[in-house]
């Protein structure tokens, strides 16, 4: 019977239809190097630990297989991992639609001024404002992944002019030396890209100043991808009207950091993907790419190491 | 020359394109009575008056026509005009997509939790919650009108199963006896409807007792479909599980309502319809129609005076 280890965090996943099947190990970050050569898979379920980075055991043959339980991968990829004939997997399928809805969410909130309309009603004040009409506006989205795609759909169908850009043209998708141009054109500016080598921190100072002034910048992808430092700069300056971060380079937010009192700035904890259910779903996902394992079947979701997420359509 | 009678409010609309065409004469409620009988045209800029209802002449020729910058005419539809000859048109066409996009605004924040966020964030408190996914949800649309068919169309571009229900059943629209049945099942309930004799408190403790817990309602119709005391009072019996009023009974609502902190609440000024570039459209509009009025032609969105509204499709 296969072990499988799972680094875990609360609450931890359903898993019960693996008894039987394999024998399920529960381990934290501090266990894990010691656990990990016994491991013939690994199920990295606490999303926000890195320590699958500093305790993977060499190239060696164990675990042969790592999932995911996130979209992004970044935290999970060591370089002995990804010169290492091991497979990973990851959560393909399902963050994309809840974190469109929540782009949508925070760029339909940001046209038409909610934050201050409950600020307002804290004070009981009623004070009319014009707001942005949505349709007709341009967006563009960095990523062109699943998420990204997501993203610019729900985007067009509130009548957005959505353009997706990604690591590579293709049907649909812009090719990096395309985004300066139409970064400079966009009202909406959405980055779902992965955070690999070539992605870390592309939005600072020099793309947030080529931005309109009356552009606003969503990022949920994750949270290296901006200089925060830069952005929070940009806001200050008016570079850009407005932005919405769901992740950070350091997470949680500190309940003393300054993010949390920038103006123009939403700050959210990394939610975007987590509608009810998300926990189940993970793990129902888990548990099918299991029963593929054992079988010898070809797993979905199976991430191109060296370029740091899933290829493909 | 006819001369065009202007029931204004701050700022005056831009109808300059009228010199030469029409003897522009400006008025507030007070002036109105004394002015009405030697109009040959009202505007009724200032949609927050009632002053029309009150100050019309009886049943005389004059005004011939009277144009409503607003798509609720409630505030003009006196006995007398009705019974009258006089054309009475209204601004059908402005609004629907703008409003549409309101309430989608205010559906996704409530989906996705947003203005419990946004408290989070002024005490600096990052805390993880699962939000609702808003596709596959159900909503009900009460109105069939073009504001509550322009709703139904952006809720189902998200992934909302939409029904619509109006006055009378047709083509995409349910009658008015299914209406209870819709309700007890929607997760959102968005009241367009005109203010009519029989809309007048169509929304109290009955409707909001028959909806789920789960349930939220919004009103971007007109204040008085709403009992307010009663939907207050379903919110902080749980009946209900939030609710967005962007109209009120009495507008503004004063500093010292008790409205502003109910919980579960989101209190907006009248705002919904407007956009940056609100007032020009409303102005353009206008003297188009009255482009065709002094040609003779048939007007645009003329209201069926018993009714409320302008019937159609």
């Amino acid at each position: 019977m296969p072990t499988v280890l799972v680094l875990d965090a609360d609450p931890p996943p359903r898993l019960g239809s693996l008894i039987g099947r394999a024998q399920v190990v529960r381990t934290d970050g501090d266990s894990l190097a010691a656990l990990l050569p016994s491991a013939d898979v690994l199920l990295v379920w606490d999303h926000t630990s890195d320590a699958v980075r500093r305790a993977w055991p060499g190239t060696g043959p164990r675990p042969r297989w790592v999932h995911a339980a996130s979209a992004g991968v970044d935290h999970v990829l060591g370089p002995e991992l990804v010169a290492s004939g091991t497979v990973v997997t990851n959560a393909r399928g399902i963050f994309e639609g809840p974190v469109a809805e929540y782009v949508a969410a925070l760029v339909l909130a940001m046209a038409k001024d909610l934050p201050r309309t409950l600020d307002l009603q804290r004070h009981g004040e009623w004070r009319h404002r014009d707001t942005l009409r949505v349709a007709g506006s341009r967006a563009v989205v960095v990523g062109s992944g699943p998420i990204g795609k997501a993203v610019a759909r729900t985007l067009k169908a509130l009548g957005v002019r959505t353009a997706v850009v990604g690591r590579v043209s293709g049907p649909g998708v812009h090719g990096p030396d395309e985004l300066d141009r139409m970064l400079a054109r966009a009202d909406w500016i959405v980055c779902a890209a992965p955070l690999t080598a070539q992605t870390r921190g592309m939005f600072g100072s020099r793309r947030f100043g080529m931005m309109q002034p009356s552009a606003r910048f969503v990022n949920v992808g994750r949270g290296a991808l901006v200089v925060t430092d830069e952005l929070v700069d940009a806001l200050s300056r008016r570079w850009i009207a407005g932005a919405a971060l769901d992740v950070f380079e350091v997470e949680p937010v500190g309940e003393r950091s300054p993010l949390w009192g920038v103006p123009g700035l939403i700050v959210s904890p990394h939610m975007s993907g987590d509608v009810l259910g998300w926990r189940d779903a993970l793990g129902a996902q888990f548990v099918e790419q299991f029963g593929r394992w054992v079988r010898g079947e070809v797993l979905r979701n199976v991430v191109d190491k060296p370029r740091g997420y899933v290829p493909g359509p």
